[in-house]
């Protein structure tokens, strides 16, 4: 048996961040850069008025000071001519700058008379004015490689004219439920059998992580059928199986994916719940065997696919995003496997994040995992722990405590 | 001036969760729960063994005894006879405990040889089985209207039995950017324009938020080309527009709502940025103006239409979710209108989540929003503090500090 990080460092080390494709702008969302924005243009463009006033020379602006408007100048309709001394110019948010003013008095603190506005307040020179090249330069690189992209990011890419972005392609994942007690939701079930809840809960999770899955049919556990299954997940980025993995019937998968050119890595892990995990190739399919109960399989899945996925979509930080919060329960002294006990998260009356896990840890109960809004990790040998002591947890999904 | 608080519960008000539709399973992602999911079938749905082993009875299970293999139960082919005093019946994971059994021996400590298994280690009754229904029983609910589906529940409605659900329809929002100065990324630039990064970043954020965005072609500010702009919303469940909402020019876009008898309820709020923000009705369907400001639109698109989305979708929390951090530069005092300051999140070196200001607070500054990681929350009046006062914050993306 391996170590939760040594098995993940073993499963990244055998991917590649996938190449590039280019997409617009309005498909952006939650994709992950694969080149540089470079801005196109500087913005502001010009010097902008950042209120509605009139332009004018600071010199010109004190208290009383009447002036002679000779234009207005919309957005988008900037003033052709040049503001002399004792001259103005009507401007609104966003107007450029006319050509000889060099400050923007407030409406507000302006009285327009005709052709004419009376200054209420002196101003100095550059006030209410958003300088040229303020926000970017043309040629600045505004976002970096490696970036998945927020809604405000993508704004920030058509602000510097980008309409298509080049982005790493989203990984595609086959994902293989095995077993002869299993069958879909709503059709008919074997005696003794479950509905396969695993490849639907896999496909969200992959899809949550910005991939495309590909549900599998069924696979019995018969050596042949389930090589026959296992052929429609080559060709994939990456296969991910489910149960046929435990010490009893790991042979079956293992068994299966030979005849597809298996090269076996590793199929155990020092942890708990998901001892039996499987990695390796079959071909140049990268395949990731995970344990058939749902509590095993999402917490493997969240500790191996997850940062698999980061990685071939090309981001820097593919660790499982740790964070640290304080016991809620008392915990027992660990054994030689990582733990990773299924927790709810609060806030105790000091104000601080709170991991309390469920008394019921068996790995086959989903209404658990369901309700669980974290995995609080227990390190191999940890001593045992009171209640407010520090942990480290990994968020299952987002939740604001 | 309104409050944000009471412009937010004004927008709410007006709005009622959308009408149900069915959907696969397999689009569930992310969806809200418009009905409750019923456990249609009990699981697990026999006493099950959760290991590798044999079933026996506990009575038979002194070390040393040896009992006869009368047969072997692979998942998903239960025994059909029943284990009598000094026989077992091979299992595994998932395996349907056989009639009579009562505990099952993990083949870890059994000596299998032939038709016969030495037991090595005492076990008690109950031991390794996972009881019929231990997850869930049939006619239980197990997940409840207005939950945001995560994967792991997917996989519990799974389990479930449910191959369709009854969820929220997704909010259609029609995004409108106004202004003669702004034009589509990679297209013609008028003079002194700029590229319209409004309408992607909101639409971005329509779908961040479970809905479907709709960017009508950009209006022009003539009042009557304004109107036909508007017509193309007509009927969303939410039409947003950003620009022409400001002091000089509000009549713009009001003006030009006018023509499809629009109700203004209110147009402007008490907060820096974003003070003018339109909320009313154009026929039936709800408008959200908001400034055209990159910053000031994101800032109020987080306030008001994030909330209107998850009002829509049926979720009962609808507040932007709020943290507790502590400043990391000494603060002003605060006037009138409540700030929403873009900051960075951190540790400080007691470990506590640290939110720092950015110096530039611009509200045209795509760049400082773009790396902003919250908002910084200073209500009205707040009284200055300093570094290390405690302050609320509103996350603007997943970021784990």
């Amino acid at each position: 048996m391996i170590s939760v990080e040594q098995a993940r460092a073993r499963i990244l080390s055998g991917l590649r961040p996938l190449p590039s494709e280019t997409i617009p702008l309005s498909e952006a969302w939650r994709r992950v850069l694969a080149a540089p924005v470079v801005a196109r243009l500087t913005h502001p463009p010009s010097d902008m008025s950042a209120m509605d006033g009139y332009a004018l020379r600071a010199a010109d602006a004190s208290p009383g000071a009447v002036l002679k408007v000779i234009g207005e100048a919309p957005a988008g309709h900037p003033f052709a001519g040049q503001v002399q001394p004792g001259q103005a110019v009507r401007l609104f948010t966003g107007s450029v700058v006319p050509q000889g003013a060099d400050a923007v008095l407030l409406q507000e603190n302006a009285t327009r008379d005709g052709n004419a506005v009376r200054v209420n307040e002196a101003i100095a020179a550059g006030r209410h004015i958003r300088p040229r090249g303020q926000d970017f330069t043309e040629g600045d690189t505004v976002l970096h490689p490696g970036t998945r992209l927020t809604p405000r990011q993508i704004g920030l890419a058509a602000a510097a004219n980008h309409a298509w972005l080049h982005v790493h392609r989203q990984p595609r994942v086959a994902i293989l439920a095995t077993g002869d007690e299993i069958a879909l939701p709503g059709e008919a079930l074997p005696a003794g059998g479950i509905v396969s809840s695993n490849s639907h809960m896999l496909a969200a999770m992959v899809r949550a992580a910005g991939g495309i899955p590909t549900i599998l049919p069924v696979a019995p556990d018969r050596p042949d059928a389930l090589a026959d299954a296992l052929a429609g997940g080559l060709g994939a980025d990456l296969l991910v199986t489910t149960g046929g993995a435990s010490v009893g019937d790991h042979d079956s998968v293992q068994a299966a994916l030979a005849a597809h050119g298996f090269t076996l890595d590793f199929w155990q892990v020092a942890m708990r719940p998901g001892k039996p995990v499987i990695s390796g190739y079959a071909g140049a399919t990268p395949v990731l065997g995970l344990p058939g109960n749902p509590v095993s399989a999402a917490v493997t899945a969240t500790l191996f696919m997850l940062p698999a996925l980061a990685h071939l979509q090309g981001l820097a930080n593919t660790n499982p995003p740790t964070a640290t919060a304080v016991a809620g329960a008392p915990l027992r002294a660990n054994d030689h496997r990582a733990d990773f006990l299924r927790a709810t998260l609060s806030r105790n009356d000091a104000g601080r994040l709170t991991a309390t896990p469920f008394s019921r840890q068996d790995s086959a109960m989903l209404t658990v995992l369901s309700a669980a809004d974290c995995l609080l990790l227990r390190a191999p040998y940890a001593e045992a722990a009171d209640v407010g002591a520090e942990v480290q947890i990994i968020m299952l999904d987002r939740k604001e405590v």
